[in-house]
């Protein structure tokens, strides 16, 4: 299975990588030689020559289409992507992971935005247009879904994210906008995109990077960059998902023995020229599937103006089950540190409801995030992130989880089922203990349960059980059953 | 001024009136002779023939109008409707009062809704086209504000519900429905309309009012009625606003003396054929004002086919400060009593809005409902009605009391005023402790605030210090600043 | 009637204008004596001082509010407002006139929008939601109207368009705008007020002025401009509707002999920043009711900084059914010269319909415009603007007119009036000859009809026979019919 | 490729089509037989049993979810095809094919619509998301669409329309609907799908099939239907689209000799009890890929309740360019024969657009429909099409033919070239003559052109030269450029 996800080696075809990694270990100079040949110099000279000055572009939301992959990886955060991409995970009590990019654009007023996918892409198909489309995004703004299709020419899947933009290209290509920004759909942070535009036009960039000032463990394949002092990118090294990198894939002479050069990680982030993605995609690596991995490692090899945008700011791409816990954990911290959902002048949107507010009969609650709709009895909770329409049973304890809440009420489980005590009502039920864990969307938890993995497990498949552990968090899967006095 | 309240017997058209009275005290014969002679015979007997059956009917979306008006009056919830009308008032932490009825229709399929208003409009006029614009009402569904306006005819405001429906014809004929639903915009309850459609159709009615099964004192001017066995009412009393109402206004004399009748009270709602409401309010009737006072019971005396449709759910009419802080104090009881929120089959609805969810810090919560976007420090609510937006500080303690919300979030006031501890912000401040108070829109409540109303004044208007108490409960006003350690 | 117009010096508190003409007859040496114990002088100060940077602002979206007035004048275009205000008449086969100021609007990215209105409200009211909440006006973006309403202080209609701005400034001060921008929404042009916005903020200005380069004959109580080489304007004149004006009303010494000034005539387009509209309404002049002819000189007499901002495209203001019958037929020239409904980059918004293409079985048509949905049997059609849904009989020949179409469609008169030839449907029958006249909406126009004019009246008013004649134009009312045979 | 097409042979599992036809030949004895062990029994009696009475059920929309497929067949109306699915062609002047079909959805209150496609599904995406979303479609109305997606379970595209349905059925379930309504998106016809419910409800049927009351070709692999006198079906045929079918493929002993029966042709469209569609298609084939050719002749064999409800209105499959052609010349004729865009009481829906009206300079047009936006030259149209934003140039003739007009107007053509007469623009040149022919969008026809088909081929392949020809009609392609002078 091909994953739009804007990393990963592994579905590379191997000739294209090949003849990329020939230009991406070749020295500049080796480069120009081969450009010399292989490259129009018309495009070389094109991109150091001045160009409009930067007062005579459109406002961003006519000049800059974003393209956002919702995919990320089906497999590292499974089970949560079960039935879902990476994109349409809910978090923060009521949002979707996609959401916070989506808000970005808007609240950067870049509001052409297409969305890419194919795995598992329902579910962000069905949020992104309940969400985006009853909401004004100004004179021809949109968020528009671009699944995966077959067509005469290709009657087969997305090889990749740069194969999926090359055949959507066409489409994308709708209205004149003069630069494309590519986004991972499922990193959370907040970030002005128009500051990144701005950066782009004035250095006169081909294409430039947004990067992370520390140097960290990101997605795999986005890559590591040596920029100089004028933010010139001058190397790029691209670390497999499944083999540490141990070569530098792409380095100038020069950068090397440099310490006048720093060092960043990319965010997966481009700001590319229209021009530029047109000629990457289509005449110098037809054949690249990858983005991150195979076209902008190409791009630095063949010259191209190539400019990191640095940034500092809250950013996790939680490549784990762990790591997507401890996001949540951070959102409930607020206003200080991780990501935050108050910021009155970037709003964070998502799909509107109608849900009433919540109601508590008697609840201790402690440094906590509560989403609409909720039904809180006489219980504890404390540290948790309260997903819409939870309903919570008296005397039940909820420590340091995620409860991602669910998509109906059901009050009259009883009735309906004819059997008092034999049907597990969606929620939590009473006197149970939840201790460090994820609860997906519409799960039924009984009476008396504990999911406190008592024998501190760290990994397990209990999936049968309706259950995983994970770097030692529970995660009961969607819609799973857990019985009256489980013990997990 | 004039209000377009469905009641109130003071703003009337004398003239108008006395002929109707003349009417209404006769007897059932009297009026088949008055009949006789000053109204189209075809009318009497158009209303006694079978009509088409009931199965002919087009659905309720493309065969009724709603005409609701959002006024209700502007003195008796004095404070709440300084800037705002009746149906604009905020109730259960994220609703306005009108919602109620327009969920309503929208839950009963009626999608033609048009708004009169004229007190105040501005804020029910945004907050209607707000909340239902972006709402899916279907094909030809609308919310419509029909706001008092000037013509070349008429250059006056309207002069009561009557003169503003007869007013209006002309745009409330724009579609061909064969019912018009009069409804108040300040009421609070759920009903079903399709069954009072039905209801309606099968008696093969003129009007059908729908009435509750208690008689109890309910808005001013809506009335008292006999009614038979077959739910035909024989008897309308109005009691005027001013004086108790000694005779009864209409009466059969078989009616008076009979104990096979019940009484029932008026809910002011009117559900009046097509072209038996314009023959009333420009044939039979064209100097009426008002329609609870003055038309209905005229439709009565010439012998119309006037139905009652019993109700005996949950309806408030919200008469005083008193009868509003109860209605949230039941709103709170939730799924038991008062009215309920959490209707599945038939959401409430209101404005859709991007709010964060609630953050709490360290609150022990009871019996409250807690809307969105609220930020809650270390303190203790109990019985509260906790509006969207709300900030509680630190040791704070709210029992028994309405927090409306605010509608900004305020957190750097403290730079922006340049003095730490000057200005006071939105929200309620640290160790403030209230108690049975209501708290409308954007006060800012200081620190070491009481506002427990500790002399227990029933009444008391301190309104240039932000305050009034009424009904023995204290009312901040919109806006309001309370400077910290006020004792209130 | 007080009718919502930016003009008219009809409705004017006598003793508010007595000191405003006082002040504006006075040198701007009497002026500043005046300002020095009458004004706060901070004030003058503040509007020589430099002011923020322009590259500071943020976008016009953000940062300017439209106030438009959608009543103009109910006489001088009767019987086309004989049900709708001026804004409301149908223009160019498809659109509103108000169409092209909110497009106007939407277009320079002015995306807050008021409109303002009390007479014959309604039909502004329905047209601007229905047009305008579907479609995306962006983040924080509305067309809210505004209808005059009752309130505890204030009980009476608004009593002009200053008083209207002043009453409902608190509502307009909902946003942090810095600028408003006053409009008329009965005239036709195109404009990009973004310039218009970056004029202003270069000058530094308090109020500034649109103005056309030529002086005419427009609409009365915009005032005619006298202004210098920097564009700031030295006098200002206003004619009354009634009694031409003969002395400046507002004047300097120095402009009065001088030739390097230039005349220019006002638009009523004013864009005044925030702090300086309320200081002139609330504290300078709170008696002046007229924006236009009150407040405007007075702020000029107080010496604020008032600039021109001068336009020399097509605008039309159509002050008479004359004026507005030409404005329809240079419509009809299109490309060239009058209001050119094609401009790509500028789209006309209005209401969307689902109206079928239009049908033609057989028409010879030259220079016209046809709406959609039309049926055209053989007939002629040459010069005229056919309106959405115009059904046209055989035979027909229209010239030079102007066919507003039908809100409905009516194929099955006959059928239901159970008569043949008894019933007129909406349109135009067989063999009727129709030159130079203005047919509005849902008229039905018989067979045989000749509206022709015959007789070469200017002013006739048989509105009793469903027409008037102005100017020489026959104007067929509203739903009027005219039956077969009729020679008008 | 797989497309997704209700009906197709092709691409079937030969065992499961093996076993159905088994079961398809065998007499309604054998079925009972087979069913005693291989079905439960509880299922044939459930069928049988007396269910609800109709007057229980919901509203349709609440009760039935509509499964559209936008597919088609990608071959059979190339190249109309090549960019888009054949649900996405433009027809009608400012249509496309799918509107018809989403349109009779929402006239019959049907708002749950679920769109399935995966062959070029991305302008059919768009078409939707656009048209769809902006209008209202009632409480929890919508149109969405289920592109194929891969999944950790099943990385292949669909499979055909069992298999799409089978594998969205998660989805599809999502409201508590009690049938599923199965639609072919590429047909053209207007059906009351409401009395299509009733009937069915009233039959207690498990599935009704809407069937043709003329035999007649139809989409290969609809079916012939053989119905008793109380329209049971008691016979299906499947014709495949390569062979022609010989032997029935489902038929009673007793139906095939007995005159009582009667003939009908499948339409394609199934009403399908939810349990139903479970069952078929998770439990009895669970292997079968085609809706039409497998499953539905399954059910039969199987014993299930199948009715049929006939039509006999205006219905069109469109199999081939000509037939595609022909649709529009029906169309043209508008209100007596062909596919009416004319019904008040049943609008067709689409894509609001802010089109300026058509304006013409002098054209004689007769038998012709046209769009929105087009700029009509002196030119002769008759018989024609003229789709939104179509230019003709002066003295241009176009006779029966079908112009699909433009997505953008191009003026300034000539300008932006650089080199009068070198650019063609879009839309038909000024001398052009073309007769009987479809001109796809955007293409750019240039002056002197004679598109005629002078040699009355009846096919060809120019693809390289922009056109082709099918059944003598000249189809020139998207966006092609036809230069000047040329002659086809």
């Amino acid at each position: 299975m091909v994953v739009l996800q804007l990393s990963g080696t592994a579905p590379v075809n191997l000739q294209a990588k090949f003849s990329i990694l020939e230009l991406a270990h070749g020295s500049r100079k080796h480069l120009t030689t081969l450009s010399s040949f292989s490259l129009p110099s018309l495009f070389i000279s094109n991109s150091q020559q001045p160009r409009h000055p930067i007062s005579s572009f459109p406002p961003v939301n006519q000049s800059v289409a974003a393209i956002v992959f919702g995919d990320g990886s089906e497999s590292r955060l499974y089970p949560l992507t079960k039935r879902r991409s990476e994109g349409a995970i809910p978090i923060g009590a009521k949002y979707r992971i996609v959401d916070a990019v989506i808000s970005n654009c808007i609240n950067s007023n870049i509001n052409k935005i297409y969305a890419l996918t194919q795995y598992n892409s329902t579910s962000l198909n069905s949020h992104l247009s309940r969400a985006y489309t009853g909401l004004g995004l100004g004179k021809d703004g949109f968020v528009e879904v671009i699944a995966a299709y077959q067509s005469l020419e290709d009657q087969g899947w997305f090889q990749g994210t740069a194969d999926a933009i090359r055949r959507c290209l066409w489409v994308l290509e709708e209205y004149q906008v003069s630069e494309f920004l590519v986004l991972p759909g499922h990193h959370l942070y907040r970030m002005d995109y128009q500051k990144l535009v701005d950066a782009h036009r004035r250095s006169q960039a081909d294409i430039t990077i947004a990067a992370l000032t520390s140097t960290r463990d990101q997605d795999p394949g986005f890559g590591t960059l040596k920029v100089n002092s004028l933010n010139e990118v001058a190397e790029f090294h691209v670390k497999s998902e499944r083999e540490p990198m141990i070569d530098p894939s792409v380095q100038s002479a020069q950068a090397s023995n440099d310490n006048s050069y720093r060092k960043l990680s990319s965010m997966g982030i481009y700001l590319v020229n229209r021009d530029v993605m047109t000629k990457l995609l289509n005449e110098y690596f037809p054949q690249a599937n990858e983005f991150g991995t195979e076209v902008i490692p190409g791009a630095i090899s063949t010259g191209m103006k190539v400019q990191a945008y640095a940034f500092d700011g809250y950013w996790e791409d939680m490549r784990s089950i762990a790591a997507f816990y401890q996001a949540n954990m951070d959102c409930i911290k607020g206003l200080n540190m991780g990501y935050n959902f108050y910021d009155k002048d970037a709003p964070l949107y998502t799909t509107p409801r109608y849900l009433p507010p919540t109601t508590i009969t008697g609840a201790v609650i402690t440094d906590s995030v509560v989403g609409d709709g909720c039904i809180l009895n006489r219980c504890k909770i404390k540290g948790t992130v309260v997903g819409m329409r939870t309903t919570i049973g008296e005397k039940a304890i909820i420590e340091d989880s995620v409860i991602m809440g669910s998509d109906i009420y059901q009050k009259d489980y009883i009735q309906k089922s004819g059997k008092e005590g034999m049907a597990i009502p969606i929620g939590i039920g009473e006197d149970t203990h939840i201790k460090k864990a994820i609860i997906d969307k519409n799960a039924r938890i009984g009476r008396n349960v504990m999911i406190i993995n008592k024998d501190n497990v760290q990994e397990s498949n209990r999936e049968a059980n309706g259950y995983i552990i994970s770097g030692g968090i529970v995660v009961v899967l969607e819609s799973a059953v857990i019985p009256d006095g489980s013990i997990l």
